[in-house]
């Protein structure tokens, strides 16, 4: 499998990799950051193109793992190509690839990706989608070279999807950095709460988030919230965020 | 070494069969709940116990693992025991112990304890605290029992501690129910977000939480941000959650 990797970003940087490792060839990485594609082409053996005029068009699959709001401009550069069309978008529907490629869908890898970190992809849920039955099973395949969890999902469901990983996701690592922001002003390493931010979710793996809420809001605990609201006092913006979170959490187990 | 356990909640179930695992005797378990204290009494082949006037006074250790507000009173049916006193609270002073035992001091794992999930505590950090030297001495032996990572805390770094943890374990595990609220209202699985959000608290194991943010927040993604914001109109409480995070973020990466 012939494949031409349009990005070089952190999702375009993971996908390419792994598609490498399990025997496909990444005849190109197309981006407009030429020092970006140097790089991921370097580590693909792929050829870094900057230009649409020097794109491949006879690749078997044009994986478009850019900005969302450059997709139905990659998207128009990619009518009449030989390949099928995959977006990696968590947020853009699937015909913002309309007309592109033999055959167009979705590859939406439902993992938080950094360039510095791995990832093993094989537990990592992939939502696609597509545009007729044929093109379906096509992205399956290609899906299962890499993950076993391959999930049909519709641009609405992959919505949802998105902006309940940015809760999951995206949310509560901001909240990590808040909390080592408190440690740092007071002399107090991060290590120290590396064990419970692992335990925190690793116990929503096998149970409700909602029967293992722990803290002082589940508990109605005033005076402790009382407390730490005091202790916050410098910080208005993380008073915030702490009745916020807080009175959100005593809603739910009112 | 003798134990009594004054409390039967999560962290007093956890601690006593930790310590009884050791090689310690739980002698006793006092709580104002008889049923709690039957339940962790019968686990640990302690004493259940109701009444100041039964407990045991010649213990070598008394755990006071009960709610916040409670420990001052504990603490004074506890002068003249024999042994040392700890409380396990991350937002009380030690001196709420002031005048209990032979000693006193505190023994707060810095871990998130449900009683439906077991913890391997040996990784867990033990903040301790003590009244004088020789209390830490054995506080600090006692600890190492369960636990490799044992520190010295003041109290009021202790505080800071326990708020940061709400920050990092208790909100980010409310953003999961809200997430799965989100995906149950769309029939979709919770499980869809299981790999992504152990991946999120794995990458904060050896980076820095800002360094590894993603998401439309930082990116500033406009587009993406509105489109949420807009799928959360019947949720006016998610829709305040969704924008004061994200404008944290965004402030944190400017």
């Amino acid at each position: 499998m012939n494949i031409v990797c349009i990005g070089s970003g952190n999702v375009a940087t993971h996908l390419a990799i792994a598609f490498k490792a399990m025997g496909a060839e990444i005849i190109q990485v197309w981006s407009r950051d030429s020092r970006n594609a140097e790089i991921l082409a370097a580590l693909t053996k792929a050829k870094p193109v900057l230009n649409w005029e020097e794109l491949d068009r006879s690749a078997d699959l044009y994986i478009v793992a850019v900005k969302d709001d450059a997709i139905p401009a990659v998207a128009s550069q990619l009518n009449g190509v030989k390949g099928i069309v995959v977006h990696t978008s968590g947020a853009t529907a699937m015909t913002a690839l309309y007309g592109a490629g033999s055959g167009y869908g979705v590859l939406y890898p439902l993992q938080t990706f950094s360039k510095t970190s791995s990832v093993n992809l094989s537990n990592v849920p992939f939502c696609i989608e597509a545009d007729r039955p044929e093109t379906l099973e096509k992205i399956s395949a290609i899906a299962h070279l890499l993950s076993q969890q391959v999930d049909k999902v519709s641009s609405e469901q992959r919505k949802i999807l998105h902006l309940a990983a940015v809760f999951a996701c995206n949310f509560s690592n901001h909240l990590y950095h808040l909390s080592n922001q408190l440690l740092e002003q007071h002399q107090l390493k991060f290590d120290l709460l590396k064990p419970l931010i692992m335990q925190t979710a690793q116990k929503i793996q096998h149970a409700l988030p909602s029967e293992v809420q722990t803290g002082p809001a589940v508990r109605d605990d005033q005076e402790t919230m009382k407390k730490h609201l005091e202790l916050l006092q410098g910080s208005p913006e993380l008073q915030r965020i702490y009745e916020m979170l807080s009175d959100s959490i005593k809603k739910t187990h009112l």
